[in-house]
């Protein structure tokens, strides 16, 4: 008898998190896959560690309600700062991007320990959280966290591969190669940026200085999928999508994130 | 017998409405200020008209609680979306940043009624909801309007006078100037661009195309201030600063957009 397709709830504070469901989507045939964008009180980033936690802990509550068996919480900020509360609140595996990215970087291990071999570019709020330094560190990494507040305005402004685009990652990836020459792996720490990917190679080649890029959007796809047991079907996975508000930015970028067309985005009120 | 010092409240989601109490300052004499800024629900932009009246009367009450007299809402979204809310809601007078821009505009009448006069940069939230498109049609004028998503946060990253900046500006003024070539006056429509003004007159000169620029937050504390008998006061305003949330960055960027250090901000609660 075939095992009931899984349910799997994908959280994030809004669109961004569509990226790390792209890389589960060709992982995880038959699954079942709910999205929930918490764009009613994003951005998290600003906000204190009590009130994300209470945010958060109230979206992973709704996804429980809809059958999830498994969270990943698809946010970097949410992750870093509200994992543990999460984890407390849910009767479910529960599983960030942050421990998956680190691990991921940890399989390029730099040339010295004593200097830090991982770049890892992120918002102001995650640098600020410190939760991938923490993260690389448990696995016997040093961390540089440069804060790139510009990307994600860059990336909804839809200037993908854009001059000024580039300009902007020259000067982050410069400042942070100056203050930290010893890199040989950089992070993708914040889900807008694995649309950036091309033109960080790109810009990191024209700075001669090539780096190994780890998406933590992938790594968190792989580490969510090892948790679930192998389905025996091949149907293509399923997606319901929800947003707490103004679901039409979510629905004007997301097919972007997601690589294909997003269906209908439907709006819940989880209050607040 | 001199008259009591007038109490003003001045509201923002944020630290951007600053840049009106920077104008407020040199001509209210002997008024104590009270500044909000409602930093745990930040941005207004991305949020429904319901939720962004709901948190602005709450943060009206708050300001008449402190004993305000007249209250400025010094912040486009909410000017452009909750300003009728508020004034249903609160028994002092309520004055937006949006009418008194518009009516500066008209003091500087273009050259022909049938085509757009006025171009209004602002935040992608004020562009959609045509609010100073209205107000400028109700004062004869045509506007047209152009969303300059990029510009908060780059001021926000430091970058007022930089060339990245300076290339962003050329790119939105051209767009806006080639579909709307008639405007004479730019209104500056959103609470954080009066930083960039000197930034904006240079690229507009080596477009070719210089403009009557008009600043919003200045024609609103000129407003303002018409509405409060005149002090016989000589003494320096004193300001009382609170947030709702966050206060790190408020304290950070605050004294650049008020022009001056910023003194204690206080952190409250609103609820949700």
């Amino acid at each position: 008898m075939a095992l009931a397709p899984p349910t799997i709830g994908v959280f994030d504070s809004g669109f961004g998190g569509l990226t790390v469901l792209r890389e589960l989507l060709p992982i995880m045939a038959g699954a079942h896959f709910v999205y929930l964008g918490d764009t009613a009180r994003l951005p998290y980033g600003a906000k204190s560690r009590e009130t994300i936690a209470r945010y958060a802990v109230s979206s992973g509550a709704f996804l429980l309600a809809q059958g999830a068996e498994l969270l990943v919480v698809a946010c970097n900020t949410a992750s870093a700062l509200a994992l543990d509360e999460l984890k407390a609140a849910l009767p479910i595996p529960v599983i960030g991007v942050i421990a998956p990215g680190a691990a991921a970087a940890a399989l390029h291990p730099g040339p010295c320990s004593l200097h830090p071999s991982v770049l890892v570019l992120a918002t102001a709020a995650t640098v600020q959280s410190h939760a991938y330094f923490r993260a690389c560190a448990a696995l016997g990494l040093q961390a540089y966290e440069k804060a790139c507040p510009l990307l994600v305005p860059l990336v909804e402004e839809g200037w993908i591969d854009h001059p000024v685009t580039a300009e902007v990652l020259r000067i982050y990836l410069s400042e942070a190669l100056a203050e930290a020459p010893t890199v040989t792996t950089l992070v993708l720490g914040c889900t807008h940026y694995p649309l950036l990917k091309p033109l960080i190679e790109r810009t990191l080649a024209e700075l001669n200085h090539p780096l190994q890029i780890v998406d933590a959007a992938h790594a968190a796809a792989h580490a969510a999928a090892a948790l679930i047991p192998p389905s025996e079907s091949t149907a293509p996975p399923t997606c319901s999508f929800y947003a707490t508000d103004s679901i039409e930015k979510f629905q004007r970028l997301g097919s972007a994130f997601l690589g294909q067309p997003l269906p209908e985005v439907r709006l819940i009120d989880l209050g607040g």
